[in-house]
């Protein structure tokens, strides 16, 4: 019998015990984990945060926090208690060791301190070791409630990467932007489009008597990243969203996002009062529709006071708009931006347009409609403009409005949901991926696109930038646990458009994963690789928009059936015979005259044309010879091999941070990787398979032939794929 | 600076913790909480319960349970851990206070014991406070390994709810039927048909590689009841399911559930084979559709070696089946069933058909058409029965079929999902209505309905019992609280169909909420008036089908606009000047006469007819005299008024129950009583609305006149309602 019970009771003193303890590192706490540091920077971080000192009142006991003060405690408490092992406890006065968190409205004395808050503007914080009262504190002090909340997140977060201790602590931090907003393409239905996490976090159906706590946990990980508004619903909008019973549940949500300075916004349908039989027609210049819409946003406003205005997807893949009534898209701005602006609100008009007629290039039309537009906008219009011409590709050269439209406030779009770049299955990092177009120099004279936008439009304040959001139900709120990182990413860089990607991916490292420097070392490595590694099995040398129709899943090079040229990849790759690539210069398309002509004459030439972005911007024979010496379909081989490699690398790096990583987080990840590999394979021969039968020509010795036939790879079908929305 | 503080300190020591620690008593651990007993009790049962002694081989160690006695002793040292404060070590030998798991196969002296294990069948179990090799034990012995497992979670379930102690423990239990089973209208998007619990917990996407972990705790909760089987997709299947990727996705479900002893079953279409372009027909009688379902078969009993047989929705509301090629339903059954007899397979196939042409009376068509074919399906075939003649109505009476197939195994199809009774939101104890068919003597001469399922067919050993599921991905896995009770329920009825609702009830209330009698009673009497409340404001007196077009959301008893008559709830309630409710009798269409003669009778007149199924059988004038001695018209009245009258009472009794549930519960389960009272009164005043429209009667004084006039409730849509599937 003893025999016989040995292996049965090694395996239950091993067996994990979280089946139903769902909560331990299950990915629901994000990079908010606070788990308890080590001894040595635990007595060091408490001799500066043993208690809090904090003033203004109090909502009722039991409720949520009902302002940014009582957030920005409740997290301290939450977060240094767990960090240190003991919440440290509220203190009535001023003492050694206290972290005190004071405006000049509530402790004047902070005015007489030379701190230089007027630096700091509304939503700045300053993070300060000083005596105040003849104690030695760590201050966090801000010009609104709402900094001293960003300035608690801050100081978490410093302790919670092991940082140097806060003995010395001296820092001060302002947005470069003013509006950090999420956009949900998350329908009423409770779909997402794009969405990869499971359905919409906003249960509709239950709004507005039902409020999900989830609501809460949503907005802390949003203020802890300094966003600041969010637009519920989807910009293919429906007219049901602007009707009585939609605005109270919008309400409902604000109201649980409002003490952690998030505003909402609402995607709204071009055509909503004519469909809801309020009007005979949606012209913007008709004054019984711009009366429609003032009245409705002063509806709005009386349930939603701090409203933050509507989002619009107007003359674009069949959305309706200004243009069905010959009107310009400024006209079907302006007309909105009338109905918000005495409440302060405004529109986010988006540039992401292309028209029914058959394209020379559609890579070239948001440009050409809106360039002629800059300066017709009103003043609290902005237009939203994705970071690429085409679509959220894994790679796209800067979008060429940046810089174009010196008058017009522009607002960058990046996707954080992973549409086009293998859903929430694939580890990619998109940090790099936003640092590369914001770093990108338009040679406007204006510098980089994060410097345009910081700078803003000519005589206007309004900026801001948009990720499209890649949360949803699923416990881990992103689908899986490094597409976490992309929220972060995207949020601290709404923050701060300048920061580096590989600093921001060590700080989700460590609050995410260990602050051990081994683990976060290492996980920053793969993160920071990762992104390559999707370009080169999906998308290398600048090949664009080849994954599978609709779903956008998987390879489909081959596709050219489709109604519209430009939903076909062929369109995209025009590979022949002859060679591969989409010619945008003056022999082509002519797309690269849209930048300005420093940039222009560097992609009109392939030689000076990175080659990340060649095929994006040339059309090449198979033999072009390439900086490495090989011909050009040489190159694209050893890409997809790269790409593929670089996903077994991953995997292995991961492998071997076993010991570093809590269970259950480490096989969830690994199995994922398992199965990017496995799609790594298939993207990197079907492409080969395909990109042969069009070239026609043998695979080098030493090429490893596609697994499949090609027509395997074309037989693929997925008519259930997550996302379609 | 002190007093501006005070209230700030109230608030943060008051304040929730739970926002991010999800996991504290958010519902995801529905019956199998396992929170520590009192002091007293705990010291009780760890005198016998103090070691675990099982016998068997282990999987690697750090993986779930590989087998059933795993999955037994992992509970325990999980359950008893937490009832107990501290996990009971395995012990390599018998001793004194230790739970032992034996079967005759482990442990051969339990032969010699007379413990009468031959009455236990496959699956029974014996629980008993014995001496075992000279030491007192408590003993856990069956006949095979899951019924060691159901042993296991009896034992916890004891304890749980705080049964006497365990000191003359002798218990013996085994299932009254068959196949115990689940129905998932889950489809391959991850969308749930009549799911009010978020979406689908099969992740489709994900898998086979993916498997959330979750599906071993939707093992572990239906093992806790007994339910031994689950099919995994809608009846209202596609030809996908049956295609080499499905399968394999399915196959990784069966591999997650298999150590619980739960089996896989599939839904399938009919015309699979014509679809997937395999064959020409699906005549059941060609032998090419013939060979390929066989085909089929074999090749899912490759990866599925214990699949558990197809669930058939054919010719019903759309879907095909042999009818289109005039074969019956038996030719169609037969094939499926010839596909997977030779593993041991089961076809159940669906009773639940009415036709395209306009009936006289939807009720009387499953006894129609299958009556007739009593006696013809293969010995593998079970023909499943809704509890009613309709459709999962609030009340229905028994389904005339029960006790009229006695050479055909009859499966009953019970709805867990309030598809018609208010979705998750409206807390509706289902036990009872289970109870009230189950209890229903059908005068064939076999008994209720429990003892005619229970008897099974003339020389058949095939019984079984089938529940529509509730679950979904909300972290509650029911969307409700309370929902979670009627999963409950149900699996504890499909052991033994008569079992009673109300301890049912106690036990469930005893482990999900609170063990405490105070807790218990209120709990409990909340439950068994629940689902009386529900058919009181919404169907009382045997009106039935009056719900919204479609999504079955909310009252519309005026609707009369739909294609199909008996789509429209005017067929059902014939409410006009005259009279209301539909005549079944001899005069009308006779429904009755499908009864047995006893019944019929019955049913026929309206004297012995019970008042709670009246206008189920009954047109009646308003002015008829009641048992109460009021009019019909104002006995029509008083339902709907008590209807909303008792769901304030249940409102009532939760409040006071605030001392004794867990913080975060109650608020949630108060919220949505608030929303059933709101909606109970909309469906009384829209009910009374209507029908003093058609019957020009005035309200007798003291009836509250409703709210809104007619038009208002006839102008509420609800186009993104849930579960349209």
């Amino acid at each position: 019998m003893f025999k016989a019970l040995m292996p049965l009771l090694a395996l239950l003193l091993a067996m994990p015990a979280h089946a139903v303890q769902g909560a331990t590192e299950d990915g629901y706490d994000l990079w908010l984990r606070y788990r308890p540091m080590d001894k040595a920077a635990r007595v060091q971080v408490r001799a500066a945060a043993s208690s809090i000192v904090a003033f203004g009142p109090a909502a009722p006991a039991g409720s949520a926090p009902a302002s940014p003060v009582q957030a920005a405690v409740a997290e301290l408490q939450r977060g240094l208690g767990g960090l240190l092992g003991k919440e440290p406890p509220l203190a009535a006065s001023v003492q050694d060791g206290a972290v005190v968190l004071a405006t000049p409205a509530s402790m004047p004395a902070l005015s007489g301190m030379d701190l230089k808050l007027e630096t700091l503007g509304r939503e700045g914080y300053l993070l300060r070791s000083t005596r105040l009262q003849g104690h030695k504190v760590t201050l966090v002090a801000a010009n609104s409630d709402i900094g001293l909340l960003y300035g608690s997140y801050a100081l978490l977060r410093k302790i919670g990467i092991g940082a140097e201790g806060l003995a010395a602590l001296d820092e001060r931090s302002a947005p470069k932007l003013q509006l950090r907003v999420l956009n949900h393409w998350d329908n009423l239905d409770r779909t997402v489009e794009r969405g990869y996490a499971g359905e919409s976090i906003w249960n509709w159906w239950a709004l507005p008597e039902v409020r999900d706590r989830r609501y809460v946990d949503y907005a802390r990980a949003n203020a802890s990243l300094g966003i600041n508004g969010t637009v519920l619903n989807n910009v293919n909008s429906k007219p049901d969203i602007l009707t009585a019973p939609w605005i109270a549940k919008a309400a409902a949500v604000a109201d649980s996002l409002r003490p952690y300075g998030i505003k909402v916004y609402l995607s709204a349908r071009f055509s909503t009062p004519l469909e809801l039989g309020a009007t005979k027609t949606a012209d913007p210049l008709d004054p019984a529709v711009a009366a429609w819409w003032k009245a409705k946003a002063d509806e709005i406003y009386k349930s939603i006071p701090d409203f933050g205005g509507f989002l619009v997807k107007a003359n674009s893949e069949g959305q309706p708009g200004p243009q069905d009534y010959h009107r310009s898209h400024a006209d079907g701005a302006n007309m909105l931006a009338k109905a918000v602006a005495p409440h302060k609100g405004v529109v986010m008009w988006r540039a992401f347009v292309y028209a029914h007629e058959k394209p020379d290039d559609r890579a070239k039309q948001a440009y050409s409609e809106f360039k002629p537009l800059d300066g017709t906008f009103d003043a609290n219009v902005l237009v939203q403009v994705k970071n690429g011409a085409i679509d959220f590709q894994p790679r796209e050269p800067a979008h060429p409005l940046f810089g174009a439209m010196p008058n017009t406030p522009l607002m960058m779009e990046f996707q954080i949901t992973k549409e086009y770049l293998g859903y929430a299955t694939h580890l990619a990092y998109l940090g790099t991926m936003y640092q590369e177009t914001l770093g990108t120099d338009m040679h406007t004279g204006a510098g980089t696109v994060a410097q345009i936008l910081e700078a803003g439009a000519q005589g206007s304040k309004l900026t801001g930038i948009a990720g499209v959001a890649n949360i949803g139900s699923e416990r881990n709120w992103s689908g899986s646990h490094f597409d976490q990182a992309n929220w972060y990413a995207f949020g601290r860089l709404a923050w701060n458009p300048q920061a580096d990607a590989r600093a921001l991916a060590r700080e989700w490292a460590a609050q995410t994963f260990s602050a051990a420097p081994a683990a976060v070392a290492q996980v920053t490595d793969m993160m920071m690789m990762s992104r390559e590694a999707v370009v080169n099995y999906m998308t290398p040398l600048g090949l664009h928009h080849l994954m599978g129709t609709g779903h956008h899943h998987g390879p489909a090079p081959w596709v050219a059936n489709l109604e519209r040229p430009d939903w076909n990849p062929v369109y995209y790759h025009r590979a022949d015979k002859g060679g591969i690539g989409f010619d945008r210069t003056a022999t082509g398309s002519n797309a690269v005259a849209q930048y300005a002509p420093g940039l222009a004459r560097q992609y009109a030439d392939p030689r000076s044309t990175p080659e990340t972005m060649l095929l994006w911007f040339h059309h090449l024979p198979w033999d072009y010879k390439m900086a490495s010496g090989r011909k050009l379909w040489e190159e694209l081989l050893v890409r997809y091999d790269s790409g593929v490699a670089q996903v077994d690398d991953m995997r292995q790096r991961w492998a071997r941070l076993k010991p570093l990583i809590d269970a259950r987080r480490h096989e969830d990840v690994a199995v994922l990787l398992d199965k990017q590999y496995q799609e790594a394979v298939w993207w990197r021969d079907a492409s080969i398979a395909y990109f042969q039968s069009v070239s026609g020509l043998a695979l080098p010795a030493g090429v490893k032939a596609p697994g499949m036939p090609l027509d395997y790879y074309k037989s693929l079908k997925f008519p259930y794929a997550p996302g379609r929305g």
